[in-house]
């Protein structure tokens, strides 16, 4: 079958490989229909986090179940499904606390490369998010929004959801990628009054308006928390949710709430040095890490999907077959792309 | 009057000095009955953080109001107050949302001195707390309590009440002085189910069995960890309130938590390097700061003294007179007494 590998940095290939095959009783492969790469995925993708060479690419996706392990007997051959980048035991103390995203039983490498015709999906039963009916029930733009729902939507909505949001908060997102779009979807959901959404580019902000951001702030580092200040009485916001992960975003982030604001981070972090001690000194708590797909799957985001009232779907603004992968990556990097979408086979 | 005043690392002196005077419409001359000594005062006693020297010390005190500035209606002289390290305008957008201890309007250098004859108390009229009645109509261990409430009672409470407890919790607790055991009152008060304090200390331990704890565990860093872990099937807690403020409690304060676990710090803290990604990889939340003491004495923890639900004024367990001030100190930093207790005047 064919498959997406990280050749070197910046240079993502199509190669034929093993189609992967059932290992363990809780396990399913997945016929995969349409995968998506990550803002995540830049830092191999760019050369400024390590991966090894020629590795199976991709952690997000949607497509038809081929076979399931003896233990799997919530999902059957044929069922339509959301394949997560967690994949989760459903029974160990972190699953059954909601945190999902850290299952205590996950598979160290289990689910590599999602960018492929198929692939392996660990804790099938649990894991996996079943969509009702086939994708010929769905229009174009209900399936975009149901691949968004393997990762960009809930983590996003882990960030709104993290910073405990209370009815009419003011809220600041830092990050108008794909993720702090959807953590504007986040926000509203849980009845935030007023959405500030960082950013300077037309496209972005346009798309956050859609999804209910209320304010678009372009300015950053100390003039983007100066405005912050202004616009709230000087006393900053109750909810600030960072989507970047960079060292700035999160000092920006943490300035920019008020005392007892909770400041929630989705951006994978690629550094590690803030100082703590203004979170003290503030009462601002700190907050947010792996999204808890499963769980903001299934109890919320993909009734909201079904029922049309969210569309995260509108993340994807460029679409690529596999063997022009290599282009939609390049497109993200470049910014060219908010998401891109991979085609990989019809229903 | 006499007060006592920081003379140089080591030694705290009484001079005469000056009777504080009305400034502001809105202060208040309190006459002090009992002050106390905080472990943070143990920082600059042992020339750990710098202090100007000859300054006036104490932040913690009950008292009788001897005067009022022209704007404060709700205090008068005569009334039994308790005077709390912070002092709060009660309507600035911090105090509002019941972040007291971060008023924006606080008077920095007011309220210097309380371990002194008589004091200026800034924001009286909000800040200050009426308790019901007169000094005679309290037994000793009650006004010991009393006192309690101007910090390390509500201090406690805030590790507590930031980190979010919900009934049946599991809290750890990093701290066997007299803010950790008043954190065992505060976990207790909002449902813990079961309270783990670490403490190597017989005394200390006892008492903080009295104040509700479960367990006590002796071990320290990587092993207090491994306990943990051991007591909660591999999981971990799920709040662990960190009241010392050091780098390495505050680490193995991070690692005895849950996926999804808040970690409270009310410690003042004396690092600042924490490796904040080890908290985003396990959803773990970095909370707590200067305590919100005004509002958690209104609204629970006054009430619970009066009806004897709590008897934080335990931790007092030595007193001095205002001329043996210096022994007072000298009792903590050798950790002879939990608290020291500053008898300043008959009421
Ligand atoms: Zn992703
Ligand atoms: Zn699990
Ligand atoms: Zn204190
Ligand atoms: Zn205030």
């Amino acid at each position: 079958m064919k498959a997406a590998v990280f050749v070197e940095p910046e240079h993502v290939g199509v190669r034929e490989v093993e189609r992967p095959r059932i290992e363990k009783p809780t396990d399913a492969i997945v016929r995969v229909l349409k995968a998506c790469v990550c803002g995540s995925d830049l830092w191999w993708f760019r050369g400024i986090s390590e991966r090894p060479h020629n590795t199976l690419v991709g952690h997000e996706a949607i497509g038809i179940i081929d076979e399931v392990g003896a233990d799997v007997h919530d999902m059957k051959p044929g069922d339509f499904v959301i394949v997560p980048f967690t994949h989760c035991c459903g029974h160990c103390e972190a699953c059954e606390k909601g945190y999902d995203g850290n299952c205590f039983n996950m598979e160290p490498g289990g689910n590599a490369g999602y960018q492929a015709e198929y692939m392996r999906a660990t804790w099938a039963g649990t894991a996996l998010i079943k969509i009702p009916g086939t994708p010929a029930d769905y229009t174009d733009e209900q399936i975009a929004s149901l691949l968004a729902l393997s990762d960009v939507m809930a983590t996003g909505y882990h960030a709104a959801w993290s910073s405990r949001i209370e009815p009419g908060d003011t809220v600041v997102i830092y990050g108008d990628g794909a993720v702090g779009l959807c953590a504007v979807i986040g926000a509203k959901l849980l009845g935030a009054g007023r959405i500030i959404m960082m950013s300077r580019h037309e496209d972005r902000a346009a798309l956050a308006r859609e999804f209910g951001a209320t304010d678009i702030v372009p300015e950053r580092g100390d003039e983007a928390v100066a405005r912050i200040m202004e616009m709230t009485n000087g006393a900053g916001a109750d909810r600030v949710l960072e989507c970047v992960g960079s060292e700035q975003s999160i000092e920006s982030a943490v300035r920019s709430g008020r005392p007892g604001a909770y400041v929630s981070r989705v951006g994978v972090p690629h550094d590690n040095s803030i100082d703590v001690n203004a979170l003290f000194w503030r009462n601002v708590s700190l907050t947010g890490g792996i999204a808890s797909v499963a769980t903001h799957d299934k109890s919320t985001l993909l009734k909201a999907v079904l029922d049309g009232e969210i569309n995260p779907g509108k993340v994807f603004t460029a679409s690529f077959d596999l063997d022009h992968v290599q282009q939609a990556y390049e497109a993200m990097d470049g910014r060219r792309a908010i998401k891109s979408m991979i085609d990989i086979a019809e229903a």
